[in-house]
């Protein structure tokens, strides 16, 4: 298996902490940017084909008042699969909704392929996948969804 | 945003594990070297200003049956705000003393900006968050700061 | 301390994660590909000395239903100890066996030793060092190594 070297894993764990720094923090309206014109967000949220969709969910995301959460990272592997760039990160997904706020709502998988433009790395695929607490992040993702309707 | 480049990145790393792993077992008098001479620390465990005063919590902490302790990360942002490189590290604070062990007693965000000195990056300030746990996390500071009257 | 530098972290973060994912990923019987010859496993798993005997293990693991597992990564604290890369991993074992999968089944350390064989990384001992959780962690051990007399 090809290296991934030390340039290139920093730049990822920057990517991708930044984007759930943001998505936690209440930016959600920012984290378009860190996607390829091109990108796909597939999980519990729905699907989104392009950096507009994903811009225009993040903007209306940041309208509706979803509670508070962390999404706590816990292990990045990188690996070079057919010449792309491949992701697993385990998440727990600790929200203030849950019947104990202490044990996360959910735990699982960001499948993530990333691609470089202009010599930056971008998220080009990102497949968000609960593994444990999965009605939980179902149940999350229509209160989400349901909210749009208001 | 400017990049944080792979060396920065493992520095900080290897700063803020060193600083945690020392803390978690018995070592807590040996954290003061981690930071610089003009340090603040600030949180459920009061507010630290200096070097010195941080050495003296630390000499005064291992004295003191604080119990079993495991600090748990999850995830590391880093970013240069105005020219000062910050990072926001999420814990989870893993306690023998809570009802569920297994449970996190809480988890909240360590808030820090780092300074290089004699090129050695240090931390210049930490700001630590409980975000969920909040009343675990205060009652644990009160039996570590009560400890010392005895 | 000397310092480890930001290619050979790297290579470390890569080489623990790619265990971990590996094992959470059905394919136990890869896993000796990331020891040296002389490798040493110590655990509620039993001791294992040798590559031999780790690809001997992993290849039967992956005949056993041991049900789904996700070891969930909390920092790692790697330093030179005598001129030995040695690293402290923290884990979380989530289990879909457990009364509450969304409470981890145990928490502790991976602490293990790293050599480099033909300029690349590899583990040469590992002892897993469950800290909370201890009795959940023996009883999976059972099960699985019960589950090689069928």
């Amino acid at each position: 298996m090809d290296k991934v070297d030390a340039g290139t894993r920093t730049e990822i764990e920057q990517l991708v902490f930044e984007h759930s720094w943001l998505m936690d923090h209440g930016h959600a309206d920012q984290t378009w940017e860190l996607f390829t014109e091109d990108a796909v967000s597939e999980g519990p949220m729905g699907t989104m084909v392009g950096r507009q969709a994903i811009k225009e969910w993040g903007a209306r995301r940041v309208t509706i008042a979803g509670g508070l959460v962390r999404h706590v990272f816990g292990g990045m592997r990188l690996a070079w699969v057919d010449s792309v760039l491949c992701g697993t990160i385990y998440y727990l997904a600790f929200r203030d909704s849950s019947p104990d706020p202490l044990v996360p709502a959910s735990m699982g998988e960001f499948q993530d392929e990333y691609a470089q433009v202009d010599g930056r790395w971008l998220i080009r695929k990102r497949t968000v996948v609960p593994i444990l607490g999965t009605d939980n992040a179902a149940a999350h993702a229509q209160r989400i969804a349901g909210a749009s309707h208001v």
